[in-house]
């Protein structure tokens, strides 16, 4: 998969050299790092008053991803974003990260530096340290850990149980690309495995593949909330997608919840794209997952700070539990919101 | 592996569940611990003054443990023991951990909650909170991931990097065991799978195989420091193996050292064992690794602050960088250290 040049087998390097080798270069960027990488453990000093956030986050080979169509840079990159988004999820910023790797001896240095490559970029793109880690072997494919750790002022932290009957239902961005973007990625893969001589031509599709490979966190959305004295009652980002992790605020906050189909944001790309493969495309927006949007309740009266930005849609309301949580589907029938996101089992 | 009577496939129970079933059930301790497992993120407050370590550790099927004989509770227990030793080895106080488990769907929940009943008994032993973790399916074998974080006031921190010259080396415990008893477990492991009816008798060897499979960490030591007074001026866990760690504290503080052979603590067993196996028992005590022991440095007027504790053995001294890495042997000659610890590669 490396692009590199040199190949220098991982087992005439040993551990210790490997992550020296990688991880010598990385500079600390906050002042609360007080030591990254090399000792026992790292050291964070958070200010005084703030709290700390931490997350962890296990991406396995062929279950979570796929070597054949994953660039490893996107990887790395992608197993950053998938722990920072959750970090900001709890309206946190995100400051250190903790990275292992566990790499089969047939990795190269080379495909090992490329995975750090990603993951570098992501924590400058996002301004993370990386302060510690692990390094081993794996008998059966690539295995990548990452922990989390992020800060907020005590006032602002946002959890999963804070939403009220009343409260309107958001999310940012739009949803499903993600998943439709791995669809291609599987059917190319396929494709490539009968006719390796054949060429993709995935140019018009490359919006819903960048959602998979390379997806981003809302960083600009807590900026925007800050800027704007917004305070979400509840908040958690959409890895699981859409239908879980609605179920998951409305049972954390022991409420119910209406979503509104047709307010459900999605691209008109990822749109036809569900309609190519046979698939519905307001099913792929529900249960799709990976798009690392987020999804939050604000109070009614907040309603008109959101207005004129169309990074957000008001898609729902929260009701009593004893409503349940259901869809109101765009030809005006309910159904109950079912949790199938979650595939990897 | 499960001794459970009842098994049920982790595929009908989805991770959702899984995650509820097994962590619903624990208590958090701290109250610097926020919030637990259930949000994006765990939410943790230090005190004012405080500095928080953080460390992780990945551990892989057949790389780092054989499920033919090791039980998967002690398996759970090791897991978050490596993980805390880092954190007192820095001279903190673990407070914190996250697990992430990748596990083959072949896995019951039963054989899940027995490794899990290990991660608490270690909780409840060593007084750490479970905050958070992440549950994932895996296509080949079990991969355990573990995080945690600890608190130091900031004039007690121990790093690798402040031994100098005229320091003594220092060590617990004793040295080699660990490795001994992995040496009789894949004795017993070809007996057995050559002779299936054949009865281990480990008895007599119970030590060793209890060093292997379930190491403490040395909390009492970093309270007898406490209580006396003691601040190493360098210290390391000792899970690579002396020889690899001692060359750890040399090179982040930029001294030599000589150890002394015929102080190296060896215990009789251990002893008795290696040359049951041709092995050289010096040999096991400076490569082992996994003793989980403390290895540091003090000022020499410290010495008679550890007199009398025959927990300690003072093994060396830290000389100038320019005098290397040595050991002396019993005969009187010099090694060069060497470090060959590490053996997953």
């Amino acid at each position: 998969m490396s692009s590199a040049h040199t190949v220098t087998p991982i087992s005439q390097l040993g551990e210790f050299a490997l992550i020296e080798h990688i991880t010598e270069k990385f500079q600390l960027r906050h002042r609360t790092s007080l030591r990254g990488v090399g000792d026992d453990a790292a050291v964070i000093r958070p200010q005084p008053g703030m709290l700390l956030v931490t997350t962890t986050d296990l991406l396995a080979e062929n279950i979570h991803f796929d070597l054949i169509y994953t660039p490893l840079k996107h990887l790395g990159y992608k197993a950053v974003i998938a722990n920072i988004s959750d970090i900001y999820a709890m309206f946190a910023d995100p400051k250190q990260i903790l990275v292992s790797l566990a790499v089969s001896s047939k990795f190269s240095v080379e495909a090992v530096r490329e995975l750090y490559e990603g993951v570098f970029l992501a924590c400058k793109n996002y301004e993370v340290d990386l302060v510690g880690g692990d390094t081993t072997s794996s008998r059966s494919g690539l295995i990548i850990n990452i922990a989390a750790i992020g800060e907020v002022r005590e006032n602002e932290v946002v959890y999963r149980s804070g939403a009220k009957p009343g409260d309107l239902i958001c999310v940012t961005g739009d949803l499903g690309a993600a998943y439709l973007g791995l669809q291609i990625l599987e059917r190319e893969k396929q494709i490539y495995l009968e006719h390796p001589d054949m060429q993709p031509e995935l140019d018009d599709k490359k919006y819903l593949i960048e959602r998979q490979l390379k997806p981003e966190a809302r960083r600009d959305v807590i900026r925007f909330f800050r800027d704007n004295d917004i305070l979400p009652t509840s908040m958690i980002d959409l890895s699981d997608g859409l239908s879980s992790d609605m179920m998951h605020i409305c049972k954390q906050s022991g409420v119910g919840c209406i979503l509104y189909e047709a307010s459900v944001p999605i691209s008109d790309m990822a749109y036809h794209t569900a309609l190519e493969f046979n698939l519905d495309p307001i099913t792929c927006a529900l249960h799709g997952g990976e798009d690392y949007e987020l999804l939050f309740t604000i109070r009614p009266e907040d309603e008109t700070k959101l207005t004129g930005e169309d990074t957000f849609s008001i898609i729902g309301e929260i009701t009593e539990a004893s409503q349940g949580m259901r869809l109101l589907t765009k030809g005006g029938n309910y159904h109950s919101l079912i949790a199938q996101g979650w595939k990897h089992f």
